[in-house]
């Protein structure tokens, strides 16, 4: 299609890709975006493929322009071009055409130039719908009918917060909920395996499976909880604020009523920010969310490093608890089950916690009226929320809900544990009870054998006295 | 006193030092803590003075200790030795015994000789109250009184959580509220102000200086909201779940009793943590919490940066505000006012950004039923802590109230600009404008006089149409 | 085509995707790899196709299996299967098969799964070399041929080395040479350009364009320094050190002939790892590198942010640089030209900064005989070296070569400084210097103006005794 | 004593603190430091005391000043005074004084004031050395003389680099080969203990407890290998830069002759910097050395770790360690020894970590001549040098040279391992030695036992065939 201006010129073509050409650029046939986008990927070569913008991220440009445009229409914009943007700002956040967006996340750091290419794809797209010339600008113009009443300063930060918002609602959330209740769900059946507790990686005295599952549930409870108090922040939106804040070029009531469009679209509690100023110049509210999956990472963390150490074995490790097996382990060493899902969690909590930072420097260093770390900062925060999100089903369908106690070693643990002779203070006094569980420690005995032999008790009433179960709460 | 064990023996006593000792242990004379604590001081020779354990924690213990000790008096505790206990504990509260606690951080992290420190002192003082022999564990025994119904594993995390909650309380909120008020004062006092916007630190539209401010502001006020965000975790306290969570060896009721009392002694919020497993093997709250004190860092970076470069100056930089001169600068040069401190806040900042990523590794290392990096977690959270409050203060009274806009200058940056020729589009027309703002640009004139010559208005309509004043908004 | 296991069978086809099927699994018959890779796109459905394993390992992989290849044959390995093999794996390196790596970064941490693609498709593109049937295994066998004398625990960690080593001299150093000769030819051509210093954002004595650009150049060439200097340790080959790092099941020698193998493959230095125990069970080889690309991101950070500031303007800031217009600014605006490669190079930064958190926490929890953070590591270890290498470039081509001096501005700023009447002070005296100065300060005046004003010297003594030229160094 | 200007008079004084003052400045009597140092303390009210400026930065201020004292008389500074400074720098240096530095890290990121505080200490010592009147700056003048031909910005770099040095080599590098040494000595002293190797904390081949150590060996090694390679850029000194990088007011020669000076007083190969701008406004150095903290701590928190959960138990951990018990655990279970120094450790890894993220960015915000981040970073350096030197140190001599092999344990442990069935298949065939293991994995039983049951083998075959020690390398 003809991009640019006026002058623009067709010069080659070729069968797999046909260019029209502006100036040095060349723009292909096939897409709808245009001269400034083409612009951005010959001067920003940074990363390649796997550094594009997040589809999220353009995903969401597509429900603000489609509000912004039906809020314009309100205002004036003519019915029929409104409409046509509408439709297509429709297909940008359907996902049906991902491929218009090439550019990467390293650009201007105002994601101006992902900016220009939602314009320039939902204008040409809106064009063809109205039968128009692709890259003629005519009758849908990308700057002063898409981006009406919008600048990218503030259009930008609109769209990381409808993607960050959606992305923790229909990713990040469902899968902690799923991880949360597949946990509870164990801590439940486990209610009532007493085993060894440990602190300081030492032997303590007893707990329940059901009690240290508990602690995880409790754990991913609260991570839940955390996201929802960063979000509030995150609902607020940009959009009104246009260059720097002010608002200049905007009408009274637009930003109010492009917030409400947003929150009717995707039924998430969008309001405009009370600040246009703090939302152009600062992204804390992102650094926020970003603190918030860095403390669900460190839950993370703690959790799956709990199940892999006490599913470590088959032999030489702790052993309590088996994890499914989900990939051969040794060909010919049955029980090697690799923890490979608490693997995949952990390496995804590291990363979460090294992308807060990126988000911090990134959040630190706006200047005046503009935050130039945008692309980046959301890159991130849409990493982190999309990975944890995503990991967390993963190590709940592939191993929380297979985890079986392994109750002969959790009772053998226990059972030979020294930690229990504690019991029998009241009966036999300290300097008895010291007594058994020293020579058992030197010996290597277990405590009732080792009390039978010194003559102490009986074994009738060592069962009597020592009773794990009564040690797991107050009295 | 004497200290220890039974074989405890007197060797020697110097005119600078006297010790008693304990095998190969000394114990000064003129110090409450005992045989634990010496140990510790000999087995982690680790940085010096300056890295001992913050005496708000110690504090926090003493909190704590008085709590438990009206507890375990209710619960049949010994009424006399419980009183003394209270006695001591509050002298430790109120920093009477600060000498007494020579620990350092990098010990167990468990933080379990802290806890010892705290008990040999508070049963040393309360022996000493009641008529008693120092190191003589009669009739107050550090742990069969001081200690009771406790462990260090839920008594450290219970002092890091109020040691926490009074530091964000008593340092930290006044601190940013200070702040705010005094940015706030400052943007109504600067309401009227209109200046050159920047965005990627390139001149933009205009804006107030009072709306510049305002963003400050906004992002003062959602820190203060953040910090309050995260404390209702912070509230909740682990006592009462003794060596694993279980609470076993308590009684009934005691972990309700303890907060409640606490609760009543620091006038804050403080409940029983509704899972002491989680509340013993995992410090997600502090984590949350430093995550809310590196958003705020973030904030403050962004604030004290724009304050440093829009004082710029006094001839080559951007020269807007003036700051006071707190201190001389360059002898002959006057003018030269070195912004200090925004220095010491965005250094503070930085400081906390880092103290964020150790509490993170710090809080996603546990293992099993105890995190054993508790000292070095509340360590950083108190420094984040302090060093953000105390630098506010500073900053506000020594910067802050002090800014004064350079009216001048501001006024001139904004004549001058070109920014302001899309206020004749409607008048002239697109085309016009921009010969104007080219010529301007070219030739380093103002768009007045440049307009003016070209021919395309007069004076009087230049000051008719190019309202700055009316740029600050939608319409 | 048919994989797996013997008991494998057709299931199905469709016209667009055929698969046979192995239990549940069903392997793409236009793909090379089988099930143990189509297993882990099922059990590690995280992040989508962006998290892919980064194609730089799966090359350095198709190296490595060359390598050994070669090795095997020498110990006895079949050469007919050889030979396939290495034409194989040479493919591979070559990235003639990158369609045949479907695996995600967040797999097992051993990065298993990624071993088992690379022996998949290899065995049965050799297969197919040599006619036979694709998923007999047959004549070539993934894991007895492809993977012979190799562990998924050593191979893993050579790939990330090579990967690592040839990303560092293929788009790292390049990058920074490149910056660095740029740099340095704009320092030279500005080497007579004098301008005012600035410390503490406020004014300084002076200092030539040229010597300020020498600090950048000095900057840039310590990042290639340290960037070097952490390569010996990546060089070292985990090859041979088989599962634990004892090389059983390899022969005497094979350990040193694949790393000399990898060397002439390759032209870099690669040595076989002194110590392999701590090759695969530690990576701060990669830790260790990481931290050189944080100190590279922090000097391209101060010189991305100085140029921004030095080119702030047009009218309001800085404004002694020109940058060059990459992009339309306002459309209406001359000479906004927004300093958009200052803005990614600084994002850039950033991620680097955050990536080395990650790669720190990911090496920092490695247990027993086994680092299980391996995909993550050489993760961010890639995308910060690629990142930095390629920003250089496109800083160097979009923004550096094309930085011109605003003699005009300089010599303005220059000229109305406060700093010089230093230069004063031995023809008239400390304080008549020091008055000229305050006058010109309080009243805004240039010094030369005011000296003459107030009568202390005349404008040929002025021009005459200050010379800022003789200021720039020492005497 | 006097202080500040010549309108200083005295106003009171008190038993405790005698005060003379200037304007609102009250400067103690008793101490050597004036009113700047005082203003400072008055200003930055931040932190506390244990926020002071490190001790070692004020002890290398006290090399550096001799060191310029030296010089300057060389260049004509009357011998008398620069004798008296060169005597006080050198109490300085021997930290005869830290009493007279009160001021904390948190003034100006220059550290201008904690200059102005030695040149006032040494200057007021020097008067007093030479019967001179405190406070009078006659004959020695903190300016004029003490600071002769330098600034505070080039000063403050090169203290801070001789501190970092001086640390590094006194406190760091020591005890890291003290570490190094010990863990050598324990992988010979384990050489011929084999035991069950661990890969994903799962049962693995074996190898000798030896080769375990041994890669903590190569760890520490590298450690010491990558703190010196960071070294070369630290020995580079900013002194002679003075206040821009020019070397303005300062002698051509001067800069070599200190650097030369200060590497003889300290024994360490200074020279000095190529570059002056890059040395005052970029701490690249100090950014590369924390980096190689940040590796140390990787290393150190991956052998704590191995340590600590290797040594866990008694009962109920992996056992294979005994660790020495340097505080009474349990008082009644024995056995139970809690891994505080690996504790301690890995808390101050955490640490590091956190520091070096601090350093990082304090080290990237940085604007044109002059770093401003300065004392934050070289606190941050400081820290982890010596907490990593000092817990190597206790590390060593508390755990590490006492831990002993518990060789039962480790050989029940090898002997019960289904790894060591794969030394059967070259006799019995895979799918004997296979069935073997499954049987045994599924009832519970030992290879042996299970393959004489099987019948497959008798039972000096099976210790003819599966010798463990001939598993432990290449062959």
């Amino acid at each position: 299609h003809l991009i640019g201006q006026p002058e623009t010129q067709l010069f080659c073509c070729s069968e797999l890709l046909v260019y029209y050409t502006f100036g040095e650029l060349k723009v292909p046939v096939d897409k709808y975006y245009g001269a400034q986008t083409v612009r951005s990927t010959m001067n920003f070569k940074i990363g390649g493929p796997s550094e594009r913008m997040p589809i999220q991220v353009i995903k969401a440009f597509g429900i603000l322009k489609r509000a912004a445009a039906e809020v314009n229409k309100d205002y004036g914009l003519d019915p029929r071009l409104a409409d046509a943007i509408v439709q297509a700002a429709d297909e940008v956040a359907a996902g049906k055409l991902d491929d218009h967006f090439p550019l990467v996340v390293w650009q201007t750091g105002s994601g101006t130039q992902s900016n220009m290419n939602v314009n320039e794809v939902i204008s040409n797209r809106a064009i063809e719908i109205l039968g128009g010339k692709l890259g003629s600008k005519d009758p849908v113009h990308p700057n002063d009918h898409v981006n009406k009443s919008q600048s990218s300063n503030d259009t930008f930060p609109t769209a990381m917060h409808i993607a960050a918002a959606k992305e923790v609602h229909e990713v990040l959330l469902p899968g902690l909920q799923h991880l949360h209740d597949a946990l509870h769900a164990k801590a439940v059946e486990f209610k009532d395996i007493i085993k060894i507790g440990r602190t300081h990686t030492q032997d303590a005295v007893p707990l329940s499976l059901g009690q240290e599952f508990g602690g995880y549930v409790q754990q991913v409870k609260y991570s839940i909880e955390r996201v929802k108090t960063a979000m509030p922040r995150i609902y607020e939106l940009a959009a009104g604020g246009t260059a720097v804040g002010t608002g200049l070029n905007t009408r009274i009531g637009f930003a109010e009523k492009v917030a409400a469009t947003v929150a009717s679209l995707t039924g998430l509690p969008f309001v405009t920010a009370p600040n246009k100023f703090e939302a152009l110049a600062a992204h804390d509210a992102l650094v926020e969310l970003s603190g918030a999956l860095n403390t669900v990472a460190v839950s993370m963390m703690k959790i799956a490093n709990d199940i892999r150490f006490l599913g470590s074995g088959p032999r030489s490790g702790l052993g309590e608890l088996c994890l499914p097996e989900n990939e051969p382990g040794s060909s010919i060493m049955p029980g090697k089950v690799n923890p490979t899902q608490c693997e995949a969690m952990t390496m995804v909590a590291a990363q979460v916690m090294g992308n807060n930072v990126a988000v911090t420097i990134g959040g630190s260093n706006g200047h005046f009226e503009l935050n130039v770390f945008k692309p980046m900062m959301i890159k991130n925060v849409l990493n982190s929320a999309r990975l944890l999100g995503d990991a967390s089903v993963s190590f709940t369908d592939n191993c929380v809900v297979g985890i079986e106690a392994n109750i002969d070693r959790i009772n053998k643990l226990m059972n030979e544990s020294l930690m229990l002779v504690t019991a029998l203070n009241p009966h036999i006094g300290y300097d008895k009870a010291a007594k058994i569980a020293k020579t058992a420690h030197k010996e290597g005995g277990n405590l009732k054998e080792t009390a039978i032999k010194l003559g102490y008790l009986t074994a009738e009433e060592f069962d009597a006295w020592v009773k794990p179960h009564e040690m797991l709460g107050p009295k």
